[in-house]
């Protein structure tokens, strides 16, 4: 039970929206292109699902679709930029320009973003650096959902962390990933299940290890490998959110709950020139000779290829390309009575 | 059953075994320190019992102590330095020393080096920038001991990353993993005394998981997190090896193993001066924020009190240095044999 649209023509749906709300069209087609990149990933909790909440926190002020990207500093290679509470995905985008064009005059460009809003995935971003021959490593901050080891409540965000690099090939390589050893949502398909879940993916909300699922959604995830994965989350959060003048810790407002205060997220992109250490065409040799090696491994039993990062996400995304996105019935509906307010037709 | 010795006597004896062993003095100090803090923090695998293997390597000439360490390009804000195969503690100082000075003048600067070898912790770096007000990332390549995820075989090394950062109280913010979930060590610990450990520690040598320790012995250590720890640690082997022009994957040499040729680990530092994004003052008093409301926070049972990366580490360092580093008779015993054969008196 799902509607199947091209993607394309989501994104020109959801641009339309967001248009239709005010938002201004380079903005609005920022956003919705970011959105519909997460759903052709297949990371679906970061997809067109979210225009709604978006639009919400528009209408209620607590984004300002108006507002330009600034560069409060700008020394070269390093740099700062204010997002006046504009969309996340338009400020990482803007910010993310910015450091290109440094990294590009100066070989590596390092780049903190404040005032910014939930940015999407990490990984449109690294696919936009890599197009143009950049490695990228982008952090952010994210509102509370983790306790700190030892540590009871949501603390900390799964703070995601990027690292992007060309690779000559047809698949980039792309490793996206959250803080926390699961997604919230493999315990919510557990507990609809009624099964069980592993112990270390989430506390009770005593801080207490546990295996019931219904006992983790009550309490937090966890950060993986423990407190690396802790420690990996703040250190995150400390260069997104500390160094640049955004929220920390819990001053990273959740934009489903806290309807006073903007998230004040920040972000934090490091972007690398690969000619100013070799030549792009030795790197990518290097690192083709490293991917092929490591596909001519021997397989783990039931394994039929050993996959670098973003391999799956890449080719979910050509299926999607070509076939178009399954949209749940219920994020449907819920884009067509948004599409209904503006007057902006649903593509059949 | 151990020797107990000053961290500085040991710092010495070490320094004139190296010297002894034809080291130059100002390589012999360096390695030697960086071996002792491993030990004073904690990480006795990369401590004082790493002097015998590191001689090894330079009597077979697997290591070069005289080589000097240059820059190889050297573009201000981006460098990369060639190791020239000398020990990797010295190495990694000499171009730490390189970053940190571009840093201060350009506000960031990302250095890669290859033609080194084991480091030693990342931690002896951070706290080094961390003492000048920077913050730092530093990354290294390692040999070949977890699969890939759908792996059977070591192909990847367990990769570790640090961060540091300043707190402006009295322990840094100090983070350095590995991207393994846990260190070999331990699964050899439950080997010895016949306890069987978690499932996703380990694969036994098929590449299923296991939890036999014995079985996981023949076998590898799993990245943390699987998919993601896989990631990391490529993405890690990407910036430290592929980008600079050292070994990468298999051709990263273990240095127990190959005695035909040098191990060429690479390394790579990013260094960040904080006063180009807030005043030193206004960052040190938000991180120092940040760790009081954690602190705070309410515990999981059991815990006494919440720490941030680095603090265990830093008590242990202030206890043994205080009480004096507590080795292993079987390590003194080694260490004494080596200072017997240059004429360096045990410190008893």
């Amino acid at each position: 039970m799902s509607a199947r649209v091209q993607a394309d023509r989501l994104t020109d749906f959801c641009t339309a929206v967001f248009r239709g709300a005010g938002v201004p069209d380079r903005v609005a087609s920022v956003v919705a292109e970011s959105l519909v990149y997460a759903d052709l990933r297949g990371v679906e909790s970061h997809g067109v699902v979210r225009t709604d909440i978006y639009l919400r926190r528009a209408a209620e002020k607590m984004i300002d679709p108006h507002a330009p990207v600034t560069l409060v500093r700008d020394e070269g290679c390093t740099a700062l930029a204010d997002g006046g509470n504009n969309f996340g995905a338009y400020v990482g985008a803007v910010a993310l320009e910015r450091a290109m064009e440094r990294a590009k005059r100066h070989g590596v460009c390092a780049l903190g973003v404040r005032h910014s809003n939930h940015f999407g995935t990490g990984a449109w971003y690294v696919q936009r650096a890599v197009r143009e021959g950049l490695a990228l490593i982008v952090l952010s901050n994210a509102s509370q959902t983790m306790p700190p080891t030892g540590g009871v409540r949501p603390f900390i965000g799964t703070n995601p962390i990027a690292f992007g690099f060309p690779t000559g090939r047809e698949v980039p390589f792309v490793l996206d990933m959250a803080t926390s050893l699961v997604a919230r949502g493999k315990i919510i398909v557990a507990a609809k299940r009624g099964e069980s879940i592993p112990l270390g993916w989430a506390v009770d909300k005593d801080g207490n290890p546990t295996t019931d699922a219904d006992a983790a959604l009550e309490g937090a995830v966890l950060p993986l490998g423990g407190p690396k994965g802790s420690g990996l989350s703040m250190a995150i959060d400390i260069l997104a959110g500390v160094l640049t003048g955004a929220g920390f810790g819990p001053s990273v407002n959740n934009m489903y709950e806290n309807w006073a205060e903007p998230q004040n997220v920040g972000h934090f992109f490091i972007v690398l020139d690969i000619e100013r250490f070799i030549p792009l065409a030795s790197f990518t040799d290097r690192i083709g000779q490293y991917i092929e090696l490591m596909k001519a491994e021997p397989k783990a039993p039931g394994v039929s290829e050993i996959l670098h990062a973003g391999e799956v996400e890449h080719r979910l995304e050509q299926t999607r390309r070509r076939e178009g996105i399954a949209l749940p019935d219920k994020v449907a509906e819920e884009l067509k009575a948004l599409g209904d307010r503006c007057g902006v037709a649903w593509p059949e």
